[in-house]
C-alpha cells in the first residue's frame, strides 16, 4: 500500500504502522499521567491482573487511538488478552500514544515490544480501511503460536466500522461478488467496496471464517449501537453484542461530561475566539447537547438550542435556554455546534446566511451533520487552510465561515477528545463487557444486550475515591424499606438518572 | 365525627366539607390565573370538550387539593367525568381552592354547584381517612341518577392511599375481620384499622363491591407506584394501574423542576433565612435532589449531597457538589433537606449534633425521612411553634433546630406546592391515563403500565407554545435516516433524557 | 387624625401606633431567630454594650419596619441611644415586628415598654407622612427628662424622606409660607405640602429648631444618597451625611445578594408562577439587576436585560444574557422586573403590547419605574384585586397584566424584604456610621462621606464566622510585599470588588 | 550579541529580529481573523484613519508580541504613528505574529515592509533586555527622515519594563555611573545593570535625552501601575502616565473574563485532565480569582477559595464557594490556581502535602506566587519535562506534582493568553490613552491618571454591536431625572460596576 506520509513501518517481528516511533517516550509520559486519571481501569488491573480472565481472548479493537485508549489496551493485555488495534477516525489518533503502544512499556524504539497498532493522525480513507483490515489479520500471531490460521474472537468497536467490515465482507463472500459502485455512493463507501473487492480477489472465505470465530462485539457509540439494533431486528446480526453506550456510566458520563470538557477545548485550540458574550447555537439537546450547552453557558455564552423531540425541547426551555429553529436565528449566531446524530442539520443555505467568520463545528459521530458535501460542491466557494483542521470557506456572498475538522468530530480533531477520567468510565464498561462475553458466553445468545445494572454501579463505584466522594451506606432496615439489597442494584431498570 | 375546626359542611344537595366557602371567590381568581399556566390541561379541554371521552366515568380522586388540582378536576369534568375529591396530605389543601371547587364556576356560596370535595388544611389523621372514605361513597350520585347503588369506576391517586383503602378494605371483608392493633403499628395505621373496623361493622362487602367496579387507577408518585409494583408482583393487584410517575414529563419535570421552584419557596416562606452563603445538605440526588441542589446553588448556597447509589453519587460529584455522609459534615450544615424516599435519613443523633437553629426540612413523600417519632419521644426536647408549620425544637443540648411542616412535605406545607406549569405536565399525563383506562380497557389487563411514548411526547408538545419554544421538524429524509416517523416517537424506550 | 384601620393606639405612657399589639409574641419569636442571622449587629452589642457609645443620642429612624429593623433598633438601644421609628414605605411594615418593638423585650401587651414606633402595613400617604412627623416629635421624651423641648440629634434614613422633611420644613419656615399646589405636583407631594402647611400653622420654627439640633444623617439607599449629593452640590445640605449605601458591604451585598433572595421570593408569594422556562426582562444591570438576573437564571428562566450604560450592557452580554431594548422583545416576555432607579422604564405603551397575564414588578426604590400614573389614567383599564398587593389590570386590548405591589418595591410588598443576614451587613454599617457621627463629629464637617475602608472590612469580618469562612492571614513578608498592614485595609480606594 | 536561536535578522532597510519570517503568512491569517474579533480597534481605524491623530507620534511599545498585539500595532500605524516593538515577557511572543508584523500587510518575506519588531518565543534575559533597548533606538528612522537624532515620544507599556529602563538609565547617567552588582541582586537585575553599563560606556546622555523627549506613557498592568504610583509618590516620575489598567473595560474585563476563558484553556492544553468533579483551590478572589472560580464551576469542578480580604472572602461565600485556608484543605485538592498578586502563596511545605500528581498553576503576573525558588532548592526533588511548559516534580515524599509554565503565567505559557475580543477592550483603552497624551498634553501634567469615564464608556460602546447588544437610550426626561447627559457618562466615579 502506497502511503504519502513517512510512517514508521515495523521492521521487526512486531507488525504495526504509526507516524513516528520516537514519540513513544512522550506518549509513555502521558500514559503514566492518564493512569492516575483512570481509576476504573487501574482497579480492574488490580482485581483481575492475577486471574487473567481474558487469557485466550484475541481482541480486534477499532477505537480512537488516544492516550486513554492506550491505557485501555494495556488493561486488556494485563487481563490476559492479545490485542490488535486501529483508530476509528482518520483524525483522532494521537501519534505519541500510538508510538508508545507499539513500543510497549518494556520495549524500546529500536526493539518495539508492544501491541500491533495501525493508526496515525491524518489518514486518508484508503489508509483508514487498510488499517481496519489489519486488526483482523492475525497471521503473525498464528505464526508465533504455530497455528495454521487464527482470527480474532472478540471485537471492541466504536462506531461499528469493524463490525460492518465483517458483516459486509461475509455478505459479499456469500454472494460471490462485491457490488459495483452506484451513482449515489459516498466516496467512503466506494473505498470500502474497493477494499472488499481486493479481499475477495485473494480469498473467497476470509470474512466468513473471521465472522465464525467471533464470540461477540462490544460497542460504545449511539451510532454503532443503532446499527446493531437494526442488524438484530433484521435477523442479520452474526454474533452477540453488548451495547456499552447505554450503560449509565457511559451515555450519561462520556456523552455529557465528556463534551462539556472537550467542546470548549476544541473551540479554543482551533480558534482562540472568546466564547463569553457570543451567541452559540447548539443543535440537539440529548446528552451531548446538554453537555455542550452547560459548558458554553459556563463560559458566558448565550446558548440557543434546537430540538426535534418535544420532551428534550421542553427540557432545554426549563433549563433556561432559548429553543429555536436554525432558520429563525442563523444570522445572529457566532458559533454553531451540531450534536444530533442526524444529517444535514446545517445546510449550505444556512451557511450562506451566516455572519462573517461564523464558526461551524460538529460533535456528532459523522461529518454529515453539516452538509460538507454540499459545501464542497458550492460554486464560488473557496477553502483556505488557516491551520490544520481549521479552514476558512470564502463563500460567494463575500462572507466566510470557519469550519473545524472538516465537519468531523472537532473535539477529537481540534482537541484531544474526552479526558481520561471520563474515558475511564466508558472503558471500564468496555472491559467488563469483554469479560462478560468471553467468560459467560452462555448468558448471551445472538442479540444486543446492555450490561446488568450491578456492573454499571460497579463502574461508578470504582471512580468515587479518586474524587473524594463518600458514599452513604444503607442500613439493613433502610434497604428492606425500599426493597433492595444493601449492595445494590438500587434502581428499577427504567430509572432515568 | 368530631371536628375541632369550624368547617363549612354542606347544607345543600351537594355533599362536601371544606374550611370556609367564602374563600371561593379568591380561589376562583387563582384558578383563572392558573389556567393560563396550565396549557396542557386547557388543550385537552379544547381537544376533548366536545367528544367527552370521560362521559360515564366516576372518578375517586385523592390528590393534594390545591389550585392546580382544581384545574385538573374541572378538566376531568369538562371531559365528561363525575368526580369526588379528597386531599392526599393533611396539610396540603389550599382552602380557597377547595372552596372554589365546591362552589363551582357557575355556583355561588349560597348555592354551591361544584364538585363534592372533602379537604381542608390541617386535618387530623381521623379527618383524613374520613375524607378519603367519602370519595368512595357515591350515595348522593346514585340517588340523583335513580340507581340503587353505584361506586366509582376509576381512581386517580397520589401516594396510593385511595388504592390502599380499597385493597385493605376488601382483604378484611374477605377475612371477615379487621386485625387488632399490634404493638409496632403506627398511629396512622391504627386510624386506618379503626376506620375499616367501623366500615365492616356496617357492611360486609362495601369495599369488595367497590373494588369490583374499578376499571383502573392512575398513580403519580414514586411511592405509590412502588406499592403498585409490589401488589402486582405478589399477585394482589385488583385492577390495572397506569404509572404516571414514570412518564418523562412527570418524573423529570415535576420531581426536578417542581422542587427547584418550591423548595426555596418553602424555605423562604417558613424562615426568611438567606440561602446565599449557607451550607445546605441535600440527602438524595435523584430527580428531587437534583432539582433541590440546582435551586440552592442558584441562590448562592454551598451544597453538600449524600447518596447511597454510586451512579447518582458520581453524577453529583461531576455536577460540582461535595458528596459526603451526613455524619462527616453535620456540624457545619445550616439547612438539611431530605428527598430520598427512604426512612430515618436524619436521626435524633444527627439532630443533637446540629448547629443552633439549623433548619430541617423534608421534600420526600413521607415524614419518616426525618425521625420525627424519635424526636417526639426525646427526653428533654421541647417544641415551640414559631408560626404554623414552623417549629423550634429546643434540644437537651441547649441548642435548637427548626423543623418545617412537622417533617412532612415542606414545599406543600410551607409553600403552595409545585407551580401550575409543572403540574400541568403531570396532570395532563393523569388525564391521558384516565382516558386510556376508560376508553381502551382492552389494552390494559391487570398490571402496571407506563403511558406510551407518543403520549408522553404529546404532553410535552402541548406545553411548548406557552414558553415560546420553536420545535424543529425533521425532514422526511432525516426521519428516515434515524429510522423514526416525522411525528415521533423519537426515542427508544430505554432512552434516559 | 382619622384612620380607617383599627390600630393599637398607645393608651399608655409610651407613644406609638401599630396595627395589632397582640402580634408582639409572634414578632418576638421572629426577632429571636433573626438575631441568629445578624451576627454583625450582635457583635456590636457584645463590643459596645458596656461602653454605650450612643448614650445621649436621640435617633429619628425612617426605615422599613421589619423584623430585621427590629434587631437594628434594639442594637441602637443596647448601645445607649433613644430611638423613635417610622417605616419608609407604606407597604413594608411587618405588623408583628412593629408590635414587638412597641412592646419591647421586657414589656407586655398590657404594659408596652419598647420603642415609640409609628408604622403599619398598608398606610395611606396621609398616614405615612403623619408617621414620619412623629419621629421628630420628642415631646414625651422631653417630658420624661424634664426638658423644655428636645428634638432628635441624629437621623437614620432610608430613601431620604426624613431628611427631606427637615430640609423642606425649614425652607418653608424661612420663606414664611408653604407653596400652593401646582398643576404637575404628584399626589404624594401635595400630601407633604399639606402636612407642612399644617405644621407651619402651628409653629413658625419647628423644623428650623429640629434642623439645628441634628448632628448628622446616615442614609442607605442609592436614591437617598443621590438627593444628598445634590443638596451638597447646591450648598443646601444642613448637616453632615454618611453615605452608607456605598460601603461595599452594603451596595455589593444588600443590593445584589438581597435582591437575589427576595425577588424570586416576592414573585412566588405573589403569583406562584413557575419561573423556570419563562422569559424574564430585567431592566437595569447595576447591582440590583445583577442579583435579579442571577436569581432568575438560577431558577431556569431565560433572562433578557436592558441597559443604558454601555459598560454595564457589555457586562450583561459577557455574563451570557441577551441585551435588548424593551420595544424589541416586549411581546415575548412573561415577567418584567425594573430596577433602574429611573422613571417610566415601563410605559403604558409597553403594557398594552404585553402578553396576556404578563407579570410586572418593580424592585427599584420608587414606584415610577412603571408608569403607574399613566396606567391609572388609561381609559378602559380596569383593576381587579387578586389578593393584597396583586392586581390584575384588564386592558382595553382584552389582555390583562398582573401588577405587583402597585408598582412599589415588590420584594417588600409581596415578600418580607431582604433577609436578616444581608440586612445585618447593611445595618452594621448604619450603626458604625451613627457612632462615627455621634462620637467623632470633628471628622465630619457638613458634606457627604463614605465610611472608611477599615470599617467596611470590619463589617465583612463580623459576618465570616457564621458562614464557616476561614480567612487567610497575610504573613508580615506578604503584607510588606504588597504594601499594606497585616490587618488591612487591603485595597486602594478605587478598587471595585 | 550571541544568540543560540536561528533568528531572521533583518537583511533589509527594515531593522527587526524575529524567529522565522516564513511564519508571516500563518500570522497574517490569524491577524485577519483577530481583526474580526477586535471591533474596538477596527472602529478606531474607521474613526481616525483619515485624520491620523497620531501623525508624528513615535511609540516605543513593550507588550506581549501576540496576534492581538499585532492588531494593536497596525491600528497605531493606521492612526499615523511610527512604532517600534518588543515583547514584555520572554515566553509570550507568538512567532507567527511577530513575523507578520515584520513583513507587514503589504510587504513580503523577501521584502519586509512592516514594523521594527524585536521579539521571539523563548528569549534569554540578555535577549530580552537587548530587545527592550531596540525600541528606544530610532537611528534608522532618524536616517530616513534626515534628522540628526530622534527618540520616541510615547511609551506603551505592560508591566513597566520600558518605563523602568528610561528612568534607571537617566538616573545612572546623572550619577555618572551604574552601581556594581550587589549580593542580593536577582539575575535579571544584574542583566539590566550590565546593559546600562554598556550603554553608559557609549553615551553619557542617551537615556537623559530619551526621557526628555517622552510626552508620556500608558500602562496596562496592576504591577506596572503600582510602580508608577510609587514613582509619582516619591516625586521621581519623569513624564505623565495614564493608568489604563483601572479603566473598567480593562480591569473588570481583561482580568475577569479573560481569565475565565484562558485558565481552563491553559489547563486543558497542558494536562488534558478532566476538570469536572475535581476539587480546585483558587487563591485570591479579586477579578482574576472571580473569573477563575466561575470558569471552573462552569466545568463542574468544586472550587475552594482562599482570601485575605474579609470583603472578598464574604463575596466568595455569598457566591457559594467554600472559603478556607490552604493548610486546611491541601490534601484534598486536585488543582491549585494562584492569582493573588502576592508571593509565596504556595510554599514547599504545601507542595509536599499535596496529592500525587496535583496540578499547580499560576495566573498572577509574577512567578513567585508559587515558591519556585524553594522548589528548585528542595533536596531530593527531581524535575521531569512531560512536554514544554509542563513539568512533573518528583518530591522526596514519593509523590509528584505537575507544575505548569514553571510557575509563570500559565494562560500565556500553556495557552495563547486572553482572546482577541477581551484584548480589544484593553487595547482600545491603550490607543485612546495614547491619543489623549499626544493630542491633549496640556490636560496631563506629570502624574498618574485614569482615562475619563466617557472614554471608558466609549470603549464598551465600540464592542456592543459585535455581540448583538441593543443599548437602550435614555429619554431627555429620564436623563434629567437622574441628572446625567443622554450621552453619558452615566455613573459617579466611585461606582463599582
Amino acid at each position: 500500500m502506497a502511503n504519502a506520509l513517512s510512517l514508521a513501518d515495523s521492521g521487526t517481528a512486531l507488525p504495526f504502522k504509526v507516524a513516528d516511533l520516537t514519540l513513544a517516550e512522550a506518549g509513555r509520559h502521558q500514559i503514566r499521567l492518564a493512569e492516575n486519571e483512570m481509576p476504573g481501569l487501574m482497579a480492574l488491573r488490580a482485581e483481575f491482573g492475577e486471574s487473567k480472565p481474558l487469557a485466550g481472548a484475541r481482541i480486534a479493537g477499532s477505537l480512537h487511538m488516544t492516550v486513554q485508549t492506550a491505557v485501555l489496551i494495556e488493561t486488556l493485555v494485563a487481563l490476559g488478552a492479545q490485542v490488535r488495534w486501529a483508530s476509528c477516525n482518520i483524525f483522532s489518533t494521537q501519534d505519541e500514544a500510538a508510538a508508545a503502544i507499539a513500543v510497549g512499556p518494556h520495549g524500546s524504539v529500536d526493539a518495539p515490544a508492544g501491541v500491533p497498532v495501525f493508526a496515525w493522525k491524518g489518514e486518508t480513507l484508503e489508509d483508514y480501511w487498510w488499517c481496519t483490515q489489519q486488526i483482523f489479520d492475525w497471521t503473525a500471531e498464528a505464526a508465533a503460536s504455530g497455528a495454521d490460521w487464527i482470527g480474532p474472537n472478540l471485537i471492541l468497536d466504536d462506531g461499528g466500522d469493524a463490525t460492518l467490515l465483517v458483516h459486509s465482507g461475509r455478505d459479499f463472500e456469500l454472494a460471490g461478488a462485491v457490488p459495483a459502485d452506484a451513482a449515489g455512493d459516498s466516496h467512503e463507501y466506494r473505498v470500502i467496496l474497493a477494499a472488499l473487492r481486493a479481499s475477495l480477489a485473494t480469498s473467497h472465505d476470509r470474512w466468513t471464517r473471521i465472522a465464525a470465530g467471533i464470540i461477540g462485539v462490544t460497542e460504545e457509540t449511539t451510532t454503532g449501537v443503532h446499527r446493531l439494533y437494526e442488524l438484530a431486528r433484521d435477523g442479520k446480526l452474526l454474533f452477540p453484542a453488548i451495547n456499552v453506550n447505554d450503560s449509565v456510566t457511559k451515555s450519561k458520563f462520556d456523552n455529557k461530561y465528556g463534551i462539556r470538557h472537550s467542546l470548549p477545548d476544541g473551540l479554543n485550540r482551533a480558534t482562540d475566539v472568546l466564547i463569553g458574550g457570543k451567541v452559540v447555537f447548539v443543535a440537539g439537546y440529548g446528552d451531548v447537547g446538554k453537555g455542550a450547552a452547560e459548558a458554553l453557558r459556563g463560559q458566558g455564552a448565550r446558548v440557543i438550542v434546537s430540538e426535534i423531540d418535544p420532551i428534550n425541547a421542553l427540557q432545554a426551555a426549563m433549563d433556561g435556554f432559548q429553543v429555536a429553529r436554525i432558520e429563525s436565528v442563523v444570522e445572529q449566531v457566532d458559533i454553531f455546534i451540531t450534536g444530533t446524530g442526524n444529517l444535514n442539520v446545517i445546510t449550505t443555505e444556512h451557511l450562506l446566511r451566516m455572519k462573517h467568520l461564523a464558526i461551524v463545528a460538529n460533535v456528532g459521530h459523522f461529518d454529515n451533520e453539516i452538509d460538507m458535501a454540499g459545501l464542497e460542491d458550492l460554486a464560488g466557494a473557496e477553502k483556505i487552510e488557516i491551520k490544520p483542521q481549521v479552514h476558512e470557506w470564502r463563500l460567494p456572498t463575500g462572507r466566510s465561515v470557519l469550519v473545524l475538522s472538516e465537519g468531523r468530530l472537532m473535539n477529537l480533531g481540534n482537541a484531544t477528545g474526552h479526558p481520561s477520567f471520563v474515558m475511564s468510565n466508558s472503558f471500564t464498561n468496555q472491559v467488563l463487557a469483554q469479560i462478560e462475553l468471553y467468560c459467560y458466553p452462555e448468558k448471551y445468545p445472538v442479540g444486543v444486550y446492555v450490561l446488568p445494572k450491578h456492573l454499571d454501579e460497579k463502574v461508578a463505584r470504582l471512580h468515587l475515591d479518586a474524587l473524594g466522594v463518600e458514599l452513604t451506606e444503607l442500613t439493613p432496615e433502610q434497604a428492606a424499606y425500599i426493597g433492595v439489597s444493601v449492595d445494590g442494584p438500587y434502581k428499577v431498570d427504567h430509572y432515568r438518572y
